[in-house]
């Protein structure tokens, strides 16, 4: 399963749907971002995954973490953030405190 | 339950503390920020929240979404964090692809 590497410039849209193919497939999606550029982009992108996955049945939640990558000889920190299925909280749902 | 909001120029470790403490009360918090530097500082606050909770015994993860707050009169697309308890993937322990 390949790592959904995520640059600042990258299309949150076309992010998203990669994300929605493998966790589709594998019920599990691994996504990098390197910056804040391109961590933002990734999280915008795993809103859309997450709307587009619901309308399958699909719930799901990510899980981030540090990863030393190594870029051109340099060894630069990622974020990598797991796709992972969720049962959601039944406070997020019952009070909707988040729209 | 107030909501955790980060700025581009929050300390992640401050902002991981006030994650967790809510978490440990109400087995649940949230974080807003605004902008690619807010949401890059929030993404690393929960990389370190995620690491306290293990400690106590709580697996998180969260669900992001787009909230529309009014600041100073204008109206700004925030991302907003909805941090969860969650049963971690087994992939993800067994074959740490995250490490």
């Amino acid at each position: 399963m390949d790592v959904i590497k995520v640059a600042g410039n990258s299309r949150t849209s076309a992010v998203a749907g990669a994300i929605a193919g493998v966790f589709r497939e594998h019920q599990y999606a691994e996504v990098q971002a390197i910056g804040a550029g391109a961590v933002n982009q990734a999280i915008k992108a795993l809103v859309l995954a997450t709307k587009y996955l619901e309308k399958d049945g699909y719930h799901i939640a990510f899980v981030p973490c540090f990863s030393d990558v190594e870029i051109d000889g340099k060894v630069r920190t990622a974020v990598k953030m797991s796709v992972e299925g969720h049962v959601p909280n039944p406070a997020r749902i019952s009070n909707e405190p988040m729209e």
